[in-house]
């Protein structure tokens, strides 16, 4: 079942069949010491190829153990993967927006990018060269199937979301999420507290945004502006794809960029739509238009191995497009029991 | 109107959409000063990336100008591009087989290869381990149309396919064609006969192939012989995939890899049909099987260009699947002068 992120009724996600999109970047923010928990402590900045491969492939490369928190929580993009398995993406690809190497059996494609400076620092990267190049894929992208879907994997991304999104006026305050279930709160507004503080007084908003937000953000604010002029998009993640949105309302406004917003949809997990933390929806509320907004209603509740029920208590939450798969799977007749079994089986464990 | 490579009578072409996966390579081979024109001089082991990005976008990032011979000749990817324009393949991939850096803009898969050295140094490449990618990713890869075109970008690979195909015995001597209307025979055969000296008496097949051939054909052999379990397979090339060939064929019976040989398809370019100077027939008679070999009638008669009918000189001949390409273009109802006007427009011509 798919819900309203607004009032939890049920939600009619996109029909047919889905390309689907890892927007994957690195900010060297991840590297600040317990900032995140999405990855393997000192390899963080690895986690975006993890992912990739493990979307791809149902296996990684470029390490021996599947992504993994400091924790032991698994990736949330197992559940992506399980869902592929069990009722196939039409596509599959993964957008290098700046990884340490591209992954291995992915296809992948590459803008040129390297990894961002960590947003504590005063090195800023060009923000309007990576819309732009959103802007651009949106309008060459060849669909396959009937709609995209845009995950994301970028390790710290709530943080930099935070920034960007505080760099341009929004109100912040207790809004976003964390891959810990007791979210670092004093760590992350520290941090969000010396991004702003590199911002030079009267700095336009790409120079704004170059100081604070990252590739993954930027990218996708541009894409979804000229893809959904040709197909729908749903953005799959949680308050990164909030920031994301709010990036494309204040850019699109700027720079006068005519899109339809009625071809976009937001679809995140129960984990953020349920998170007493961070409030998805207070962000939504800030969009110059209604934004269609959703989440798909699974819970590890079928699970035998103890630590997926770690997902029910907070952890992780989201990333690599887990609600948007989770809806897609659901929506094309999956049952939570048969993608909590598949999610088992590629952990090895059923 | 595609015909026979063995009689020239009429060839029933594979039928339905094409994936088209482009092997991509960089042997160090390519940097013997006069071995190849297949890029601009100083810079050929570029020509892969800028292959791969003009295939996919119709234009080059990783450089100013579309990849040309010296003299001028532009690359037979024009070719691959125009028809894919005019009728496209289902699905675009390059395939990264050790590049000097990923390609702009195009599904690129990366298996962790860096270029190779040059076949007339002591050093080797691991010629198991490209093979066995190649045998993984035949059988992993997911078609998205009805059949796959395999072609292929590599510069100084006639040479390195001379060199390997004669380290596995086979008769070579006059049978291999060059991007060069008038071979450079004598530096090739010097380059080969210094290849083949640095194979120790004794050497296994992998050690030999890895003394003198390059990833592509490695790559390559690996592929046909898992994909062609699951669907039709075309090699899109010359005497360079007739090598690719010659080694499925070595290793499938030296490794007792079973494969069906009716669903693999040799075709490549009236210019390689023709060429005086090769003898692409007889390499393919070596083979232990039956194959099915075909080329693309199609000169450049209709060319205003006058640079392109340097083609029908015998400069250039085939690369980037051009071959395959046409074949594809001619089997779905395009006209040669179709292409023809669409590569002149693809050149800023006409």
């Amino acid at each position: 079942m798919v819900r309203s992120l607004f009032d939890r009724a049920p939600f009619a996600f996109a029909q047919g069949r889905a390309d689907f999109l890892l927007a994957a970047a690195v900010t060297r923010t991840c590297e600040i010491p317990g900032i995140t928990q999405a990855g393997i402590p000192g390899q963080i900045p690895l986690t975006p190829v993890l992912d990739a491969e493990f979307l791809c492939t149902g296996r990684v490369y470029s390490l021996d153990d599947p992504a993994k928190t400091a924790s032991g929580i698994p990736t949330p993009g197992l559940l992506t993967r399980a869902v592929h398995e069990l009722h196939p993406f039409a596509s599959l690809s993964v957008l290098d927006l700046g990884l340490e190497h591209a992954p291995r059996y992915c296809p992948t494609v590459s803008f040129g990018f390297t990894p961002t400076p960590s947003i504590d620092k005063p090195e800023s990267f060009d923000a309007e060269e990576t819309f732009e190049a959103g802007l651009d894929f949106g309008r060459r992208y060849r669909l396959s199937g009937d709609f995209a879907v845009v995950g994301e994997s970028t390790p710290g991304g709530t943080t930099t979301a935070q920034a960007a999104v505080g760099a341009l006026g929004y109100d912040t305050a207790g809004h976003f999420a964390s891959s810990f279930r007791h979210a670092p709160a004093a760590l992350k507004a520290d941090t969000v507290r010396r991004a702003l503080a590199t911002v030079p007084p009267g700095a336009g908003t790409f120079a704004r945004l170059g100081q604070t937000a990252d590739r993954t953000l930027l990218f996708t604010a541009g894409f979804m502006l000229t893809a959904s002029r040709r197909f729908p998009v749903v953005l799959g993640g949680g308050t990164q794809m909030a920031a994301a949105l709010l990036i494309a309302d204040t850019l699109a406004r700027q720079l006068r960029i005519a899109f339809d917003p009625r071809r976009l949809t937001l679809c995140t997990t129960r984990w953020i739509a349920d998170d007493g933390a961070s409030d998805i929806a207070a962000l939504l509320r800030q969009l110059s238009f209604d934004v269609r907004a959703c989440y798909a209603d699974f819970l590890y509740t079928d699970a035998t191995v103890p630590v997926l029920r770690r997902y029910d208590e907070g952890e992780a939450k989201e990333g690599v497009g887990a609600g948007a798969a989770l809806a897609y799977g659901l929506g094309n007749g999956l049952s939570p029991a048969q993608i909590t079994a598949r999610v088992e089986r590629l952990m090895g464990v059923a």
